[in-house]
């Protein structure tokens, strides 16, 4: 397994990660196959989305931000279940083709480690699985 | 790596495309192991839910037309963020069992591609993963 | 394939199965590689969030009852479309990656059974797959 870090600067950020991905599968020396890239912290996720224009990811976090306000009233004392409701509905991991020694990703997509209670030290995890199998 | 395309017909659709992936997973003469579907798009997705009643599928784009309101307030020119949030609450990718050549689903389980912002034509992208480890 | 069994209690319930998952990964003898745990229904899902304060559980299914309100209008006549809109937030399926015969997890991540339309009996597909490849 490896292993990179992200360092988050803001309470909620999508962080483009892309090249470190992409890096990790090539020191790997995996041809074809798959990558899961996993984040292992209970208020942030992973997603995948636009990257050209900045303001897809600006419009994804207040978006969320409408969908699970922060003044809604929860129970858990740390005052930041907005941030786990959010973290639950993009998810801890992403499962990427491999082909080349390199993500598949379509034309507009970057790969975006998402802060949703920062500025903090993150962790990301990756693993890469030999693939393609009979007649692929 | 597999590709197929879907024609999408509206701004908002889900699609069964549960026999496309199961014709490549039979193509590719897998019998056992994991079966990736990859959406290259950011302003589509892919799930899984109920197929035999249509209704399911319409009150789903109902109800995440109610969580994100294209009335909103966004940045991105576009003018399709609603669409780009939708495809990152969905995810990109679905990673399936292959148990006898075939993706195991529930009785009522169907695979959809999401389209947010159609009519457009879309690409699928499946990797086929032999699998089973250990006493499996 | 390995599969075990949920019992859901309530209508709307988040069951930590961590432990199941990290036994039917030891039974499989898979030291390194991928799990992939699979939701063969329309109406519940799987997560993977805080499990130290059971408030956090809480505070996700009274967050998605707010975001997905059962008194919207929906067409499909079983009256539990919220649910099915529930799953497909979540997702059905959770990529985990193997190592030392153990999930890998992060300090405050458990893995949940989210049921959305319960009580009821649920069924959880367990996939181990051999990993880490080139240089891993």
């Amino acid at each position: 397994m490896h292993k990179f870090r992200v360092s988050t600067r803001r309470r909620e950020e999508l962080q483009d990660i892309t090249s470190e991905v992409a890096r990790v599968i090539g020191a790997s020396g995996l041809k074809s196959g798959l990558c899961v890239v996993y984040c292992p912290h209970t208020t942030a996720a992973l997603t995948v989305n636009e990257g050209a224009d900045p303001d897809v990811a600006e419009d994804i976090i207040s978006g969320l931000g409408h969908l699970v306000p922060s003044s809604l009233r929860f129970k858990h004392a740390e005052g930041n279940s907005d941030a786990h409701i959010k973290a639950s509905l993009f998810g801890p991991s992403l499962t990427l083709i491999v082909e080349e020694g390199r993500p598949v990703l379509g034309t507009w997509q970057r790969i975006f480690f998402c802060e949703f209670d920062g500025p903090r030290e993150r962790s990301v995890f990756v693993r890469t699985v030999a693939g393609g199998a009979g007649k692929e």
